[in-house]
């Protein structure tokens, strides 16, 4: 039985679980929520994820919250050491950009765009001075290495790239760090590669 | 040689990596960085972490940012699968509260407490709410089981429990939140534990 995906086709949070799946080569059952009607904030999606936020993941009877320990599931299960190694060093390093996903890149340009696209009520300013931060931090690391982590594609890119991709929505553009937006491209011409809306 | 912690003795994010350091038994060299004077923003320090923050991790010629990512390098590296396992699902529990570490504590109770102690300009109503929502569901959490994953102490708790046990410094209250608090008792019980200031 395919794992299951609780998902929004909006999200960048959920895009990143489908995407990780199809460079994988993962089958998945993706379930639309209703989002605008509340639907995670209702059981039985609430009683799956009390934090009532997407994506929420299922395989067999384990439930995961929060996109970038779903990545960590999918990577250890299906993708061996490839995606995510388990090595002390290896480990760490991807995870270090998991943790600017989850932090800097969540606090910049996904608050923005969710000022911007989706009229949440919060300090863009604050979010698109963090953007700036971000993503010189990436330029820098991005103009000395193709990838982010272990000089490969890992799931420290899958997890960072669709909310900076999407950058543009909040208000953030692109052109002023060319090594992110090579980046980018070079995410896009991975094998098995799929796109969201805007991206 | 003893791995080197560039530390800063106030900060909750240094204190958990000489905590899970000092519970496992790993030598460490703790360098206090004169954090007053912007020591961390200037080279050598901006060398090693182009971030600008503590802490930072360095082992033989490996250097790590981000408390979170340091937890997992020491825990893979001298922890065996005790504190951090590598099968994908228990990896994965274990890792969504390091996300919550990073995410929803981090929003919540460290940045109330960087308004209250330190002088940061930040939206504190903002931070107290993002607070009580996260403790409400640790407080869920930690009723109905000792520890945050897997049934026993993990990275996870090393991760959460010091912006939470320093949550009054913020303004946040424990007190509403009995499992919480019994659970930051239970983290203090351990075998080899060492304490910062509040804590």
């Amino acid at each position: 039985m395919a794992a299951k995906l609780y998902d929004l086709e909006l999200s960048g949070n959920c895009y990143k679980v489908r995407l990780l799946c199809a460079l994988i080569g993962v089958p998945l059952e993706v379930i639309p929520v209703d989002f605008l009607a509340g639907a995670h904030k209702q059981p039985p999606l609430s009683d799956l994820n009390p934090f009532c936020e997407i994506p929420v993941f299922q395989d067999g009877d384990l439930v995961l919250r929060d996109s970038q320990a779903i990545l960590i599931y999918i990577a250890r299960k299906w993708g061996g050491e490839s995606w995510l190694p388990t090595d002390p060093a290896g480990l760490a390093q991807v995870s270090q950009w998991l943790m600017v996903a989850e932090n800097e890149i969540a606090r910049g340009p996904n608050d923005a765009r969710l000022h911007d696209k989706f009229g949440y009520k919060l300090d863009v300013a604050h979010a698109r001075a963090k953007s700036a931060r971000i993503l010189a931090l990436m330029e820098r690391q991005l103009a000395r290495d193709a990838w982010l982590a272990l000089g490969r594609p890992t799931v420290a890119d899958i997890a960072c790239m669709p909310y900076v991709a999407l950058s543009h929505e909040g208000g953030v553009a692109l052109e002023h760090y060319p090594a992110v937006a090579a980046w980018v491209d070079r995410v896009k011409a991975l094998p098995g590669f799929i796109g969201m809306p805007e991206i």
